[in-house]
């Protein structure tokens, strides 16, 4: 996603603290009373400009939603469409998903979304891809045990990556779809990225894996 | 695949006990035996007209191939090609897969092969497809500790239900390819059904799993 420069960034996260939350890692065992109930947490990592944030939180208002997205320009966009839609099960996290295991603690959430992450095709960028297994380990760590990563993405490479290395950190695929959009599923909650490549006619893949 | 009747299939069998062998159960845990050598044996299961067995015993002559399929009248065509490419390093078994426990022992299989195989779509058939768990159960049986499954599609639905198959018998996924026909491989020996369907456009799915 192209960063545009945008000087109400600043001030727009000065004044929502109570959307895009600063100083997570403060609220580390804490998030249900952030949120003031007991309902499930569920994440989103790359959230982006929080299409499939909001479309999930209006869809599951029994469960707690997360955002964690690193540009700060994006994360202003998802920032406003949360005010707009009047929900209060969402939160945003300017954050990098490196710091997931200092902001959620053991057993803290119950779901992990991956949509259209960067794909990163170069073999020495390998790390960087959120399907790495040192981010899989730290998701395993915030998990609960019947926790799930649903992943989206329309890059065939980075899908076939994610679905070896799911399986070689030991995870069990549940689901694997190759084409999500043949018979669209009445609950998939489009992405903006999911959008735009399924109106130029590209597949869009979805897996869902757990820890064991 | 239309089984056509073919007065000659009888024939051929029983002029050719060399080549399609029959009562393999006596060979069990002796197939190397039978090749005369110790090379390691894969099998592929619904070889169909044997195209693949043959190009593959062409190019690994270190292999030992055994070709396992249960229509007669599609064999012997399997049969003919075997003895026109003058090989000796490739067998065939008119059985059905489901005795194959009874016809190979312990460790005596490196690899198997699942090519284009009966997609068998309808919920209730789901057990007699080849990637349900209990031939899985089999296949672990009669394969070395370090063995892969191979199989390749163009059936989006098997090829979804058969990565969840293998990640929930507990296999690992060591590859993933869902356009074999990207990049060909030069090393990628087309089957009959290969062939046809990735001339109309098809997508091919190809899949390595091995047990843990
Ligand atoms: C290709 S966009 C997809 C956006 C959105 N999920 C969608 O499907 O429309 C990927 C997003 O992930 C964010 N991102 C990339 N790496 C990240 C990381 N390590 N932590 C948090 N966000 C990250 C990027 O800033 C970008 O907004
Ligand atoms: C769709 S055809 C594919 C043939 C060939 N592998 C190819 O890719 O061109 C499937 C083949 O599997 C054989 N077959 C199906 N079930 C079998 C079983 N249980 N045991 C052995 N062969 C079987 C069928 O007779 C048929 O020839």
């Amino acid at each position: 996603m192209r960063q545009r420069n945008k000087p109400w960034a600043d001030d727009f996260l000065k004044d929502n603290p109570h959307i895009i939350i600063p100083n997570p890692v403060e609220n580390k065992a804490k998030w249900q009373s952030v949120f003031g109930n007991n309902n499930p947490i569920h994440i989103e990592i790359g959230t982006g400009k929080g299409q499939f944030l909001v479309g999930m939180a209006k869809q599951f208002p029994e469960i707690n939603f997360i955002g964690v997205e690193l540009a700060k320009s994006i994360i202003v966009t998802a920032g406003q469409k949360v005010i707009d839609s009047k929900l209060d099960n969402i939160l945003l996290l300017n954050e990098d998903a490196e710091k997931l295991q200092e902001i959620f603690a053991e057993n803290e959430i119950a779901s992990i979304y991956l949509n259209f992450s960067d794909p990163w095709p170069k073999n020495r960028h390998e790390k960087r891809r959120l399907t790495y297994h040192t981010f899989l380990e730290q998701y395993k760590k915030i998990m609960t045990a019947s926790g799930e990563i649903i992943f989206k993405t329309d890059n065939r490479g980075l899908f076939e990556y994610s679905l070896v290395s799911f399986s070689k950190f030991g995870m069990m695929l549940e689901e694997v779809n190759l084409d999500l959009h043949d018979h669209q599923d009445p609950l998939n909650v489009m992405t903006e990225y999911e959008e735009k490549f399924s109106e130029k006619g590209q597949l869009i893949y979805r897996c869902r894996a757990r820890f064991l």
